[in-house]
């Protein structure tokens, strides 16, 4: 928010949040999180009609949580200026903070404006501040201001505008009734840039110290039965801090959730409590918060001051993007090949014809030869390598859709692993689960030094 | 649904359908779609916290349309018996047909019967043939049944269950007010399974043979605002059908959604006004449906007959996974280096090294030159190429984070591009807006045939 220009949005705040505080548990969702309450609101019939999956509110009430803030509802509705009031009026008599996302573009159909003056039983007026933004916006990409864009600056009168340090679209800071209600884009990136920089500080501020604090522990190599069954007595229903288990792409994360009366005192729950997850799970465990196996190979590669390169059948480049989703990543990743045809994996990674001829494409020699050969070619210390049926087609009894071979050669010999990846969960699952299969088999050889030769336990 | 066991469901539904049917047009949601009206809730506090990101209401909401239905609005609740009680009665209060999914399972917190039979108004009842399916359940897979899941067998009184067939929990059908509500369980595999075998079958039988017919065109190249220029006058609110605009990843799609008494009559409105979106945004075009950027490229690829390599830096590997995202890529797609060190760009593409020293790696001439190496090495009709800084570090005053040049070469010439991603939209989206702009440029490159050294709009 621009603070300096409309320092009359906290003011407003301490007023509203003051009243809607929860301050005790009760038998509702006060009783799962506690403190204050709110509701999202995501706007836009692409939502409503199920074409973009909304992924705004799950953020929101994840960000929400960490500073102690429940979020109790979500609601989605169109693009109808009657729905979006109806919508934003509810949720304002059930909570004191809410947030809604969408509607807020240049277009005809972008309503969320209007909807929030008629909810606020104000009119539209121009806010010159974000008149000039969105100008400011075009100027800098050397562009004309289209006249569309000119909507974006009006707010209900009263309101406040948000800035939007990525796109055209001011936000809006407005009271509904006794609540407050912050507007913000549509598009994610922009929605969380704006939360981030301008509505959480206000929001943690209000919420008086009270916090709530996620841990994320993420492991990989064994079911999500038997991860549960490692950590069966934290995870039964009503004891603090809760505990709860998901899986992704034979990922199994779990989650650790404290409160306390401050940020510090959720912490240490919080820290404790995940600190007992890991000594369960031990070498199951990879990674932490938001690290995906691809970082946490990147980490442990930069920690030894080891390189890799890749050769990529199946995956078809997806291993390489996932080992350069880093910056800096040119430390330990120096290249890869994409041979995805025969005459690709023989030209570039040395693979003999007669090998792929006798074994077929997708067999654990062409693999191991794959990946020897990228190692070899790039000079890495490394090599890694997928050939597989990704699917849905080139499937056969044999070598049906979900067979995959991935391979680790190193300077004193190469392992291979085979994986059987169920073919109904599709190319895009089957493609990911042979990338996160061979980046563990890479981690735990390099955490543990394992011997060639042996199963290891990798 | 169980029909031979339950027949009374089929009537209740044409006596409450009937009167829920919007035969004219209106200026709220029944504008926008018209004909039946219904909203899906969605349960559980995994999803209002944000830990677990909805699949179904989206699901749901594409499913109904096809049978004619609209899904105007989603709600999300915790699981709290009040808050579902109250989110139900309120959704049959505005929609003739409530799909709930949910709070179905077998234990305390699920609560979705309970609070049905709230709605309804009604004591919850065992259903004999619900429990004996339950026990049929434990039988089949040799295990006792716990006491726990006796409580899935309940159901409001005067409600009908739907059959699982792959999980315990019976679905329920009951009469809320004047609506019809079906809940479900959570899980996405038993929903849509418990959807599609019983729920949409009747759904599709009330409509009567009226339908919603979706068609989406997808462009690059352009400005959403400068899309929305060019279909102003067809995106005028209350207007059918209607069209509406996302934009993702520069991606700028534009939806049209047609209803119609029959399907074909829909389809044949949808078809006309998508046609007249196409002629608006002529060249800008690339695709329609779920087609994506590297999937239309792919298209036009196999069309020609030709092949292409790539040659990627900061793009590392997702610019090859794009063009095998789909299934048989090894058709038009020969393979790839991803070059990601200044050693893998001499080494695999042949850019001299005192190129890289006078230019720099992020460079028109190093673009041009890789571009070209991977096309003679792998002997591929076209080499793309993609060399530039996705941050967060690494860039500078000269060549700040966000510069990229991508490149196409051909057997008569290569033409390269320089592109400028807003630093602040991040690596992700800088890595992905740089795979779009190339992969773009080959496609105007093949269907125009442009030629070489001129600008030709590409």
């Amino acid at each position: 928010m621009a603070a300096a220009s409309h320092p009359v949005v906290l003011t407003i705040s301490v007023v509203l949040w003051g009243c809607h505080r929860v301050t005790y548990l009760n038998a509702g969702d006060g009783a799962m999180f506690g403190f204050m309450r709110s509701e999202i609101i995501s706007i836009g019939t692409e939502l409503t009609a199920g074409m973009t999956l909304d992924t705004n509110a799950a953020w929101l009430a994840r960000r929400l949580s960490a500073v102690g803030i429940a979020a109790v509802r979500h609601v989605t509705v169109s693009d109808d200026r009657d729905s979006i009031r109806d919508a934003v009026v509810r949720a304002a008599a059930r909570a004191g903070v809410v947030l809604v996302t969408g509607g807020l573009g240049p277009t005809a159909d972008d309503l969320t404006r209007e909807a929030l003056a008629d909810a606020a039983g104000r009119p539209l007026v121009v806010d010159e501040p974000s008149l000039t933004h969105v100008r400011g916006y075009f100027q800098r990409i050397e562009r004309e201001m289209p006249e569309a864009n000119r909507r974006q600056a009006y707010l209900p009168e009263g309101a406040v505008a948000i800035e939007n340090p990525l796109g055209t679209a001011p936000g809006v800071v407005v009271r509904v009734g006794g609540s407050v209600v912050y507007a913000m884009p549509g598009v994610p990136l922009e929605m969380r840039a704006m939360y981030e920089r301008s509505v959480e500080p206000e929001l943690a501020a209000q919420s008086g110290g009270a916090a709530m604090v996620t841990r994320t522990v993420h492991s990989f190599g064994a079911s999500e039965a038997r991860v549960a069954e490692l950590i069966e007595d934290l995870m039964v229903p009503g004891r603090e801090p809760t505990v709860g288990i998901t899986a992704c792409d034979a990922v199994i994360s779990v989650r650790v959730i404290a409160r306390g009366a401050t940020r510090d005192e959720a912490e240490t729950v919080a820290e404790a409590e995940a600190g007992v997850v890991r000594d369960r799970l031990g070498s199951l465990v990879f990674g932490a918060e938001g690290e995906t196996l691809g970082q946490a190979v990147a980490r442990v590669l930069c920690e030894r001051g080891l390189t890799v390169a890749t050769a990529e059948s199946c995956t078809g480049g997806l291993l390489a993007k996932h080992l350069t989703d880093v910056s800096g990543s040119s430390a330990y990743y120096l290249g890869g090949f994409v041979t995805y045809g025969n005459e690709a994996k023989s030209e570039l990674t040395g693979v003999p014809a007669s090998m792929i001829a006798e074994h077929g494409a997708v067999s654990e020699a062409v693999g191991v030869c794959m990946a020897e050969g990228c190692r070899v070619r790039l000079g890495a210390d490394l090599g890694l390598s997928t050939t597989g049926i990704a699917g849905p087609t080139g499937g056969t009894a044999d070598k049906p859709v979900g067979l995959v071979y991935v391979a680790l050669a190193t300077a004193s010999g190469t392992i291979a692993r085979r994986l059987l990846v169920n073919s109904e969960l599709g190319r895009g699952v089957i493609r990911q689960r042979s990338c996160n299969a061979v980046l563990n088999l890479l981690r735990r050889y390099v955490i543990w030094d394992l011997e060639i030769g042996t199963d290891g336990g990798v």
